[in-house]
């Protein structure tokens, strides 16, 4: 839609905020990009997102929405083009699910892995193992959970094949074990090959340093 | 859609289930109820949701769903009739993202009201009294989250008003207060009065002393 302002705020870091970058960018729609800080949030994300004062935030013709899958949900229903969902309601459903699964099931776990110590962090490395290989059981033998492209369960989970290794190695524990999860490693591999989800991943290196920042502060005082 | 099957299993002391209750009512779609024992599943219960082998499961024309969300917008996109979720994209987005904060903030608050004792239990309930202080902010003047009808998040939330009053009287607590939270509480009388939801609610006695045994077993133990 020309004329049409659309601006994103978001962390470089985060996996949420690559989720929207990831949704524009496959939709083809230009977009501003603002970055916030997190020891000063700007006064347009504490204006657009008061309830919970995080990012990602979508501010679309000066109307804000927050929760990264409120916003996947906006993006496909405002931009038809290359849609995200499936257009069949079943196929919907199973498709909002699965990306439920991934937001209780798995993205607690590996925030867990990463704010925990001992016997906790064993057991919620042990629970993502767990749910990503029942999440696997969505995808199967398909290239994407969309299908031959990448559709909503891709966008919603495809960061844990990034974000998860650089977990695995900041926290030392085994999340995604290609012997147990093959399908689903591979189905990493085919996200991370996408030319424009590479291109906006964080530089490893820097991510790596921060999530190991992140890591010690966390669990500092833990047990 | 004449000759489908749309069968729901549920319990008949869930909110969760009564959601979807509400809202094959409200689209005045045809199904058969199956009340789920949860020492002995059903088969059906356990083929339909074997990821969470939880109530409520839709199975329409054969095909399972589960999760209440997920369902409710399973339902209004096949059954395009008295639509649940608003037309326009941004108030859709509005829509589920306050949906998405009952599930998060008002949901596992009013549960732990339930689980905990002491001080856990106490902190549970300001914090549900907050998030339902945060949830008015979104009703407003209005007489329904939905408008003049009944919508997506008076069909997520509207439980709290039957559920939440039981919840106060087993646990002790002060969860809805007409003070502090007067729209809302208004808001809660005008679900309850809507006929079909009315009609629908389990009876009060059986409930308190169902919530009354769960409270029991739930916080054995606790201090």
């Amino acid at each position: 839609m020309a004329g049409d302002s659309v601006k994103l705020l978001g962390f470089w870091a985060s996996p949420f905020t690559a989720r929207v970058h990831w949704a524009l960018k496959l939709k083809v729609v230009k977009y501003e990009y603002f970055e916030e800080d997190f020891r000063n949030k700007s006064t347009l994300l504490l204006q657009s997102n008061p309830v919970y004062e995080k990012v990602p935030v979508l501010v679309h013709n000066g109307k804000p929405l927050a929760e990264s899958l409120v916003i996947l949900e906006y993006i496909d229903e405002t931009w038809k083009q290359n849609p995200i969902l499936p257009q069949d309601p079943y196929e919907r459903a199973l498709a909002r699910f699965w990306a439920k699964f991934v937001e209780d099931k798995c993205v607690p776990e590996i925030i867990s892995v990463f704010t925990k110590r001992g016997e906790e962090k064993e057991k919620a490395a042990r629970d993502a193992r767990e749910n990503l290989k029942i999440l696997e059981s969505a995808l199967g033998e398909k290239r994407f959970f969309g299908g031959e492209t990448m559709g909503f369960v891709d966008i919603v989970a495809g960061w844990i094949g990034y974000w998860g290794r650089i977990s695995e190695e900041v926290a030392g524990v085994n999340l995604i074990d290609a012997a147990t999860i093959p399908l689903l490693n591979a189905w990493f591999e085919h996200v991370l090959e996408v030319p424009i989800i590479r291109e906006c991943l964080p530089p490893r290196e820097k991510l790596l340093e921060h999530s190991k920042n992140v890591y010690e502060i966390a669990t500092a005082g833990s047990t």
